[in-house]
This record gives C-alpha cells, structure tokens and sequence, in this order.
C-alpha cells in the first residue's frame, strides 16, 4: 500500500459493505467500490482477487489467531475442549466490530455467490484447524472430527448471536452451543 | 420425461460424470453431455437448471431419506442418536453406488464451482434435519445443533468411506465417527 492509501484495504470493505446493503452485490462493480473508497481499480486488485473477497478480508487473520490458540492450550485436555477454548480467542476481535459482523452478515446470507464463497472459507478453516489438533499428536480421525464438529458448532453461535435481541456477546453463545453439544449427545 | 426417454436423468448423470472426469468440467459442454447420452440439450435442461446440478441429481431422495427416518425414530432417543440413526439409513444406498460416489466425488474435489455446490446442499440439508428434529419437539437450538453437527460427522464419515483402502462398508464409518465425536468431547 502507498503512503497516500492509509488503510486502504479497510476503507476498500468499508465502502463494498455499504454498496452490497445499498444496491446488492450484483449491482456493484469494482469500479463504484474504488471510487467511494476514493482509491483507484488498480489498488482494490492489488488487495483482493474479485469482488466476493473483499469480504472475508478477516478471515486469514481469524484462521490465524484460531491456529495459535490450539497451539496454547494445555496438553491434556480433549481436542474438543481445545478447539472450544480456541473458538473464545476469536470471540473477542469478532464482539469489537458486532455492527460491522451483523451487516456483513445480512449481506452475504441475501447473496448466494457469498454463500459459497463463505462455505468455502470455512472448509478451509476446518483444515487449519485439523492441523493444528495434529501437531499436538491428536491422530487424523480424531483431528478432522473435531474440527469440523467445532466449526459447526461456532457456525450456530456465531448466527444466534447475530440474530439475538437480548445483547449476549458472542463468547456466552459460544459458551453455551458448545454445553449444548453435550446435551444433544446424551439427552435431558 | 417422454417415453423415448426411458431413465433420461440416470444417462444425463452418467454421461455428465464420464465427460467431467476424461476431460474437466470446465471443458464440457451440456450439448457434449446431451449428446453422450443421445438425448436433446433441450432434454438436459428440463431435468437439470446448470451443468453442476445433474452431479447433484440424488441430494433430494437423500434428503428424504433423512428426513423420514429422522420421523420414524423412538420418541425417547436424544436428538443426535436420532441423527446418527438416521445417516445409517442412506447408508445403504450409497454403499450400492459406491464406485459412482467415489468417481462423482473426485469430480466435486477437483472442482471448486462444484465444491461450492456441494456445500450449499449440505446446507440446505442441515436446515431439514433441523426441521424434522423440531417437529419431534426438539426445541430450536438443540435441532440447528444437532443437526449442523451430524452433517459434520457424516461428511467425515464419508470421506473416510471413500479414501479407505480396506473395503469396510460408510455404515461402519458412520458408527464409528458418531462414537468418535464423544471421545473427542471426553478424551481418551
């Protein structure tokens, strides 16, 4: 990024976000999204492959702090207390932009190219995750399990969360789907 | 279907999945696959809306499958053992077609338009377990859990299926990721 860009690449989703709930995103071209940024074409390319990316800008970072925490955790607890406690190290980055996370949201849920593009983040998501359970000698089955269940059960906190009127924050949500697992598993 | 087409969908499905593993899905054509199937392109498009959906032609028998015997469970038995009985009962039709499964699945894999699809149907999938959950009284949250969860057992079970060298039947790979999930929640 150029010394006359500060903040390029958030002023770039800032401006896309606002477009995609203004128009949709099928009305939106690059072009508007640069121009509202008051940045050029050539730069939004220079950060982001296509118009779907620049939402999920957060997401490499998000896989990042993921993959740490499963590294910091203690070495005797089961992978899925692991993978528990690491979804709450990024409960708190994602409760600091709520407003941003919930339009983000709308957008993408009205969106079916979004969609996959976000299925697909979480896929990818789901393999860090597994090798992160892997180097701490969890074996492959088990790896693989636990973070896809993990993955799905964020998936349902994360959109109680957004979906709640009662002002939550996203680390009880997290707290409580994955208690729920065990309910669902062995009944009332 | 007219009655000089006798198990249209059934060759359109073949022969699309014939002409996406000799030459990519990229490079074939609905006309190509119309014609490998002596059938009219006209014909192909008023089975299938795009050339991913005839890969995806059983989603909706496996959803009912699902859905039913989601229904037919003993009214005592925990939403994910409901779950996981269930997956057992679409078992035994892809266990019939499991060369077809595993070559369709290396289209899907080597195809990022078709993983996208995929995953889309496993969404659309989750949202009928959830449903059929909740009409067994199962309240809101336990049936979204239960269900996005199951679907994540089941996707591992499957791929376990279909990569394994030693014949073992998705049955037993079902049962064993279900009994997985609580040991990767209580650890060893």
């Amino acid at each position: 990024m150029g010394r006359w860009e500060p903040d390029g690449r958030g002023r770039l989703e800032r401006a896309a976000l606002e477009l995609y709930l203004e128009r949709g995103f099928e009305r939106t071209s690059v072009a508007e999204i640069a121009e509202r940024a008051g940045l050029t074409e050539r730069t939004f390319f220079r950060h982001y492959a296509d118009k779907r990316e620049v939402l999920f800008a957060g997401s490499s970072a998000m896989q990042e702090l993921l993959v740490d925490a499963v590294a910091r955790a203690p070495g005797s607890a089961p992978p899925m207390k692991v993978v528990a406690a690491s979804f709450q190290a990024i409960a708190v980055p994602l409760e600091e932009r709520r407003e941003l996370v919930r339009r983000r949201q709308a957008v993408i849920a009205a969106t079916p190219e979004l969609l996959e593009r976000e299925l697909i983040k979480f896929a990818s998501l789901s393999a860090a995750l597994a090798g992160a359970l892997r180097q701490r000698g969890v074996d492959d089955a088990s790896a693989g399990l636990a973070a896809e269940v993990g993955i799905a059960v964020f998936k349902i906190a994360s959109s109680r969360w957004i979906e709640q009127a009662d002002g939550k924050d996203l680390s009880w949500f997290i707290g409580e789907s994955f208690a729920g697992l065990e309910t669902v598993i062995a009944g009332h």
